[in-house]
């Protein structure tokens, strides 16, 4: 089988290889479709050498068909159609111990911290596949993982219909975000400084406002009476939206904090003071996430066809990677074992 | 009567006046005890300039009894022992509307916005009243304002009995919330790096710590169990202790912001992203804190003949802050219609 893996900064090196043997509990994935995210982009640029371990055969959006058991597992066949939830907890830490295992203080997140789905065969536990609705292409599945980062950011803001969301910043995830808070019943509204993702975000129907010719502030108070927004999510990863971002939420409201800063913030702290603001940190998913994640891109929520801008062959990964990294494009899925 | 009003920057002016007319639905009350706090301090120092009105009364931690009705107050009767929750809302904005009056959007903080409480005869609202308990002197009641802020910090945490607290500074608040929280069943530790606010807190009964000699996240991670507290009070307002308070954290636990920051500060979105972090702000109180922290005073919960360092006339408000701007004292109280 082919498989394609990091090897240093800059550089995807193909590789063709035995599948891993199968241990026990394990699944093999007949692996159809990987999409390449933010993450991936970072572990290409070498800004995460220190975790990963090279080679590194990275990928964690995916789809795929179940390709061989191994020993104990039950309750799948052979070509049952899965995604996988790529994440594998220690059971034992206290994060654990208190239900919050998706975020396990010893997580492994498959994909980084352990091999991923850039191989056309890849094992997994079983315990990390979820079931995909019947109807749903393996093509379109492989938006699942990222749905479900949405899904999760969403339930944990607990935004509820008729309420209304700013959502800051219009990568894949910020898009998600406000399709899936729209799919809720929420009003929201898209803040995106560059003028391409604000096209594209416009053109998958979304709401949308520039923060760098609009004053954001007076626009959400205008938009919401005077409120402020009930809930604002922080997915651009910019310092000045992190600034700005406590001036658009309601007195009680929440911010959620998606994006990652490598470095402090600084934060307008005496607004959460003034306001009792709530921020929230959300990280990753949970199973009920993923299931709804497959829900929505199986009953057409998700505008899929419109989300995925090209599918590049596995010996093209590093071009993509320069694709993405010139913002040409939302999302590109790498295709394994074209049937 | 007397008063004594701030009238510039680190200038207090004792005046003989006339009590104010009472309007419908005030009451005029003999106020027994007045004490000093932090944000009187800012006042005193010409930092809310641009927000009080001088020649300005403040004051708003205080007791006294019903010395007389306006018009249409029903409910009350001359000698009453009452305490009074400085908050006036008006009602129709939207966080009043929300059910969240206590941080109306343009709410009337009396003693600071309105006339306060250092003033022989005060007038206010009657719904602002609160009955004290029978058998708490006035002298004590004079600290169920302070109580009441504690309440709600703790409240809003959602603290449980058995959970692990660190309140970050040990000025009054912080020593309140600690004794808040520890009444409630919590373990708790105060963490302060000024040797005399360590030495008053442990004099309470407080466990400290001293971050400036210990790593306080290391012996958060030890006391824990290597889970991180449930609950963390910023009550310190110093940019080094934000910085450091997300290491104290456990995943999903909670950092309330109770002290003023006018300027923001570096936080680590990093740390709250991926411990899925709570950040919640709260200010001032609600009328059930108000209830509560009468209670705690009633019940000798709050050791106040501890806290109170001292008790000195009208007349001497101005040397008061003298005393405690040098750290001097933990609660100051103004004695004026001394019987």
């Amino acid at each position: 089988m082919f498989a394609v893996n990091y090897v240093g900064s800059r550089t995807m090196a193909l590789e063709e290889r035995e599948p891993a043997d199968l241990r026990a509990g394990e699944v093999r994935i007949a692996v159809a479709y990987v999409g390449l995210c933010g993450t991936d982009l970072h572990v290409f640029h070498g800004d995460m050498d220190a975790r990963v371990s090279m080679p590194a055969t990275i990928g964690h959006e995916m789809s795929g068909t179940v390709a061989a058991l191994g020993p104990g597992v039950e309750g799948w066949s052979i070509g049952d159609p899965v995604t996988v939830m790529p994440l594998v907890w220690d059971g034992t830490c206290p994060a654990c111990r208190a239900g919050n295992q998706h975020i396990c203080q010893h997580l492994d997140f498959i994909g980084i911290d352990s091999p991923g789905a850039l191989q056309q065969f890849w094992n997994v536990p079983a315990s990390t596949l979820v079931r995909l609705p019947s109807g749903v292409s393996l093509r379109d599945a492989a938006l699942v993982e990222p749905v479900a980062v949405a899904v999760h950011d969403v339930r944990r803001s607990e935004l509820a219909a008729g309420d209304k969301a700013v959502v800051i910043g219009a990568g894949p995830i910020g898009v998600l975000i406000a399709t899936v808070a729209a799919a809720l019943g929420a009003e929201v509204v898209v803040a995106e400084i560059d003028p391409a993702r604000r096209t594209a975000a416009a053109e998958l129907g979304l709401r949308t406002i520039d923060p760098s010719s609009v004053d954001q502030a007076a626009w959400v108070e205008e938009w919401t009476g005077g409120a402020g927004a009930d809930v604002v999510f922080e997915v651009s990863g910019a310092a000045a939206a992190v600034r700005a971002a406590t001036d658009l939420v309601k007195v009680r409201g929440t911010l959620v904090v998606v994006a990652i800063h490598p470095q402090p913030q600084p934060l307008d702290l005496h607004r959460v003071f003034w306001r009792e603001l709530r921020i929230l940190g959300a990280r990753v998913y949970q199973r009920a996430d993923f299931e709804r994640a497959a829900e929505l891109v199986a009953d057409g929520t998700i505008p899929v066809a419109k989300l995925v801008t090209g599918v590049v062959p596995l010996a093209e990964v590093e071009s993509a990677f320069g694709v993405l990294e010139a913002g040409q494009a939302m999302k590109l899925l790498v295709e394994l074992n074209a049937s």
